[in-house]
């Protein structure tokens, strides 16, 4: 299906096929960046040594070191602001550090710009900000350099967060999904679906039960741990935020031209998520998560990697969930409890607007 | 004057006291940066050379090298999106790139994230990313990664966007306010409130003639051309754009306990842009700028620095506008045609909101 709309919809921002096919018509044909047109999670740019600088000197130092960073930037125009386990705040912080995490860097600096509406109230503002210097404590980076803009009342909707981060890669790293094989296996740290459904039953006024949390962390604790236990395992990672878990399965399907199975019964789901995504007529499989990571590792590896995962806070229900095959490439295909077999696609539109 | 307001006020986006009361008091009082804390246009960050990856080896290779590179991020929510000289995009790759440049850093690699409000026509969005494509291409610049969100109708004004860069420090280069001596002198590179006062015509469907446009332009070239032939001259650079040239100055006179004298006739001024100012009720010394640097340099360099300025396309009215001092310490003093000094303060508030 091809995008006709002479205007931009709700569903192209959902992170689905409308976005894809609106970044791709739009910035990638016009911004002509080979580093963008990966349309990995984090950009990689590259520094030469003739750019590095001797301390006392005004000379670069000549030689053949390299310094790689990743580069990375997301907006958060989430509503409700507040919602069970997180705010904006943690979420623009989070979201920014995941993004670095999964391309392999350590993230180390991050900038935030403020979009804010006239009349916002200062406390709230500031508990957002309290809730952005905890979470970049936690994840052991700094906010460095900041905008803020306020415009009239009615020009934005309270208030909206932009980060931008900047992560060292790691030696050696490169993850992408190109580096796919037939019979690597797939990993997740823990339940899907918890972010999503936690931000709408807050903006819906539902309740199911306390325990239906945001999962908004930070993963690099945990993507640092796992690379440094099992440094060839992994093929590629990445946080399967909007459009859920089955968007990222069928990005990574498409860009390396395999095929993905999935387990439907190995995907660990929250029954209060499973529950609340009944009522709402929604599949877990694509309501957004914040502090999930999928993790494809050569099938060698997949069992010390699952205990790495599992030993960690952010990992203790872990599950292999997949595997990549050379069968049906592009595509991904869920096995049911009763064995069917079915395809799951992008969905063109957006499932849940404004979750992040 | 202590800001008591409860709320946000569109002042707090100015650019003036205000915001800068705002900045401290919720942004660097809780993120705890002593990076952002500096407030310089870009925070300087440092990579060790324990980071650095040599090609072919997964060992960091040992050693002193040191990159320093800027990282700085604006967000734009300038009405109306088009205007004369430029456009939101324009004006967006033109803003962080200076932001780079004039902190000493050769400006590389950008982000763009966009929020864009649905019911926005994609031939809109289309325009301003091929302005965006273009004037990353003057600079010299790449777009390497982004971000696109959508918000529902009458929850965002049209479009918002956010960019962050980075850019490589130039090696021994330690640009700031704090170097600032008695005797050095002051240069612009050419006429102020251009920008503004284009924005405001055509927001108030005012025509002051054809040649009032934006001055929005990328600097580094100017500025590159600047270091190269005067490498030990500059002090200081900054680019007066919300709050205009006052607003710069009484932030460097604060920043440096030193006093700053500026000859009022000395200051080139448009004579459209004075007479549309006087229409308005407005003084053009407070009013935007998107293509103009501030430069502290030492006396004895200033005569040849202002013929480099002049000798390039974008400072042909390059002037020697006035002198640091170390009289009236953290003041702004304009002497104006008839001799008489008063003392020019940074606003509290906003002087035209949504300017950039």
């Amino acid at each position: 299906m091809k995008d006709q709309s002479p205007t931009i919809l709700l569903a192209h921002g959902s992170g689905g096929q409308l976005s894809h096919e609106l970044v791709e018509r739009v910035f990638v044909r016009h911004f002509d960046s080979s580093i963008l047109a990966e349309l990995n999670d984090a950009a990689i740019i590259g520094f030469e040594s003739s750019e590095l600088q001797v301390p006392g000197s005004t000379n670069p130092q000549p030689g053949t070191d390299n310094l790689k960073l990743a580069f990375t930037t997301d907006s958060y125009v989430i509503q409700p602001l507040f919602f069970p386990g997180g705010d904006i705040g943690k979420l623009a912080v989070c979201g920014t550090v995941n993004d670095l995490a999964v391309s392999g860097a350590e993230p180390r600096y991050l900038s935030a710009g403020f979009i804010i509406e006239e009349g916002l109230p200062l406390e709230t503002l500031e508990r957002i900000a309290v809730s952005m210097a905890e979470t970049a404590r936690v994840a052991g980076v700094q906010i460095v350099t900041g905008d803020t803009k306020v415009v009239d009342h009615g020009a934005a909707d309270g208030l909206f967060i932009n980060t931008a981060g900047v992560g060292v890669l790691r030696a050696g790293m490169h993850l992408s999904p190109s580096n796919l094989r037939p019979g690597d296996l797939l990993l997740i740290n823990g339940t899907v679906g918890d972010h999503g459904m936690a931000v709408m039953m807050q903006r819906e006024g539902l309740e199911f039960g306390s325990s239906l949390l945001s999962d908004c962390a930070p993963l690099n604790g945990l993507i640092a741990e796992l690379l440094a236990a099992c440094p060839d395992a992994v093929r590629c990672m990445r946080d399967p935020t909007r459009g859920g878990l089955v968007t990222t399965l069928n990005e990574w399907a498409m860009s390396a031209r395999m095929g993905i199975e999935v387990e439907e019964t190995a995907i660990p789901v929250r029954e209060e998520v499973r529950a609340a995504c009944e009522v709402l007529g929604l599949d877990p499989l694509y309501v957004a998560n914040e502090g999930k990571v999928i993790i494809a590792v050569v099938p060698q590896a997949a069992e010390e990697a699952l205990a790495v995962l599992r030993a960690h806070p952010l990992g203790r229900e872990a599950a292999l969930i997949g595997q990549v095959t050379d069968e049906h490439p592009g595509r991904v295909v869920l096995r049911t409890p009763l064995g069917a077999r079915r395809v799951v696609e992008m969905l063109v539109g957006a499932q849940l607007p404004r979750i992040c």
